[in-house]
């Protein structure tokens, strides 16, 4: 059976990890940076090397395209990104984009000339650490965003991502269209602690979860944390211990599919002898199913309207952004589970609780993805870590899987 | 019944609000900043213009002396400060030094020599809002904090306050002791509502609220809101809710003096899709009796230790910042009531709940307060105000119990 270089692969990783290599053995490799120049330069190095041509759209997208027999058929879609965030790990993104290089370097090895072309793409600003929102480079692949929208994007100097992109001479002029593909594959690690807990090294993602976020405003009234009695007071700080007990029982009333996350409340202004004059506390909830999804939406909704009207503060929910669940393609994932299979790796179907640029590939491409297990679910960290005896056990999935979806 | 010039008063309360005034009709006048020096010299002019003699000692605070007829006699102590918050208002400290200058003013348009000398006082760094901590100026004075120590602070630009003296030029070198003093007064704006609500025109404030600072520290494990189920979470925002309702449950278990803020909550990384991996609890706990304080700090320990027990995460209870309840001075305070008595304002008897420099003060000369309402129980903000009629009853308190206290 065809296998992959995992020494080959490994040292690529490890390579490539040295390019905005951190003291605490991370990554910081932002988006458009010199740091993501080099990355690129090296990656298209390798990939010129097995005789690929490179393209590059208006967004910075990389595209390196392996031969096939017949150009014309439409072809198969590996990838993810180069970019990390700004204290990230050695494997989030630019795995999945190496494994796709692996592939077709094996398949190279073994002189085998596949049906159709495979194409290896990176895609730009998927970390979103630099620009928002993330995955912006896949997003107008996809038509979700317009390029214009895309170009205008600052980051915190105040450098637009159209000025970003000719900085680093990657503001491409070829144009690459989702018709041309037939399948997305993206290899992944999981940025979550299932697969390691359940000692699996492959997880089969049938989807991803959808995704609401909030802002839940409180207004109340500043004053002196002295002279100010109690029961003249409208501190906003008080609704908060009633709110977050109303609001995670999201998790006994949905079940473990359900996911809530408070992630920060500020307070304005923050000074610890104020009462505050209004607080607002950040709120991410997440479902595979978005009719669930929707509930979990109405359930929000209805704590917030209850409260608003118990309270002396006055509360009001803001929709920041929705992202839909989405449920990835039947072929594709038929094709992972069946490599898992015939490889004998340990496997389960797991839903992406992340977003990923495959959410963008299969709006117009049938796409799925490959998870392999991280060290204690740890990424977006300098200590992000993978087993390479799992980098490699994905990368003959992403392999196998590539060959069947060729025949398909 | 001799009476202060309540227009003279007023005009120089709007004349000094121009040095540092804000277009939102506030004050930003930072301790020893070039706009401190300007009210400095000011305050100094029209002192001067009254035969008064003016000391500065080395921690830039400021004494103005009006002579009475026996120079060795142990003096009375007015004043308050000349700084402001960053977006401050009119009359927070300001108002108690030009109320000490009209006092004298008063004297001087009578030809009334007073038995003792009377010193008007303008103490350096009230506010805290450039250096920490506190009333620095009253309590290097009142040997609370050591010379050492105060020079050493820094403001945020790390500037000491040693060489911020200095840049002004205030650094002084004449030796202000607290045994050439018999009694000091402070007046001052309420900064709370308690007065404006009953419709007093003078608060006589028999004590000031002992504090207590504290940082709860919740650590739990940072990971990512979407692909981490529920249960494997360690969530220090979790422990929130459970926390805010045991402790604000301080004021119904310690009744009406009691005052509990929670003025921030500090979570890091604070990020929307990020479970944080710690959060911390800024609280303020108040009460004007020092017993009752103490058993509210064994009941925060008490939920502290509880909670801990119970939650997943980590909870630790920090110590910041411990300030004793104060009882002010009987003679002092029956010289305020009788003042106001005679004056004929209506007056209640009143607990400060912020510090001020007469916390310090009264730790070496016997102290005590005097309150006029402000509007809404707003300070610490451009929008603060006080009533022309109130700013001038206030006064003519502070000059009569001057009187009364010459002759005890």
């Amino acid at each position: 059976m065809m296998k992959i270089n995992g020494d080959r692969l490994w040292d690529r990783l490890m390579e490539i990890a040295q390019i905005g290599g951190t003291p605490n053995g991370g990554v910081c490799r932002l988006t458009l940076s010199e740091e993501d120049k080099k990355g690129r330069l090296l990656f298209e190095d390798w990939c010129k090397g097995l005789g690929c041509s490179i393209r590059v759209d208006a967004m910075g997208n990389l595209f390196a395209t392996y031969p096939g027999k017949d150009p014309y058929l439409p072809t198969l879609l590996l990838g993810s990104h180069l970019d990390s965030q700004p204290t990230g790990g050695k494997y989030d993104g630019v795995m999945g984009v190496l494994a796709g290089l692996e592939v077709i370097h094996t398949l190279h090895d073994q002189n085998y000339v596949p049906d159709r072309n495979i194409v290896v793409a990176s895609w730009t600003n998927e970390e979103g650490a630099r620009f928002t929102p993330a995955m912006i480079g896949s997003g107008v692949f996809s038509e979700t965003f317009s390029l214009d929208y895309a170009y205008q994007q600052k980051d915190k100097e105040g450098i637009t991502l159209h000025d970003a992109l000719n900085s680093i001479g990657y503001k491409g002029t070829d144009s690459v269209k989702p018709n041309e593909f037939q399948y997305a594959l993206e290899l992944h690690i999981e940025q979550g602690p299932i697969l390691e807990r359940e000692e699996k090294q492959i997880g089969i993602v049938t989807g991803v979860q959808g995704i609401r976020w909030y802002d839940i405003h409180i207004s109340g009234k500043e004053c002196h944390a002295g002279p100010t009695p109690m029961d003249y007071r409208i501190d906003p700080m008080q609704s908060v211990p009633l709110l977050l007990t109303e609001l995670y029982k999201i998790s006994e009333v949905f079940g473990e599919d359900a996911r809530i996350t408070i992630g920060y409340i500020d307070a304005s202004p923050a000074v610890k002898n104020t009462v505050p004059e209004k607080a607002s506390i950040s709120l991410d909830i997440r479902h595979p199913n978005e009719d669930q999804l929707t509930k979990m939406h109405e359930f929000v909704l209805s704590v917030i309207q209850t409260i608003d009207k118990e309270s002396k503060s006055s509360i009001e929910l803001e929709e920041i952004w929705h992202s839909e669940s989405v449920v990835f393609d039947d072929n594709c994932v038929h094709a992972v589970q069946q490599a898992s299979e015939t490889l004998g790796y340990p496997h389960r179907r797991i839903i992406s609780g992340a977003g990923h640029d495959s959410v963008y590939t299969s709006k117009v491409i049938p796409t799925s993805m490959i998870f392999i297990p991280c060290k204690d679910g740890l990424s977006h960290n300098e200590l992000e870590s993978a087993k390479k005896e799992d980098v490699i056990a994905g990368t003959n999935v992403l392999l196998h899987a590539s060959l069947q979806l060729q025949h398909k």
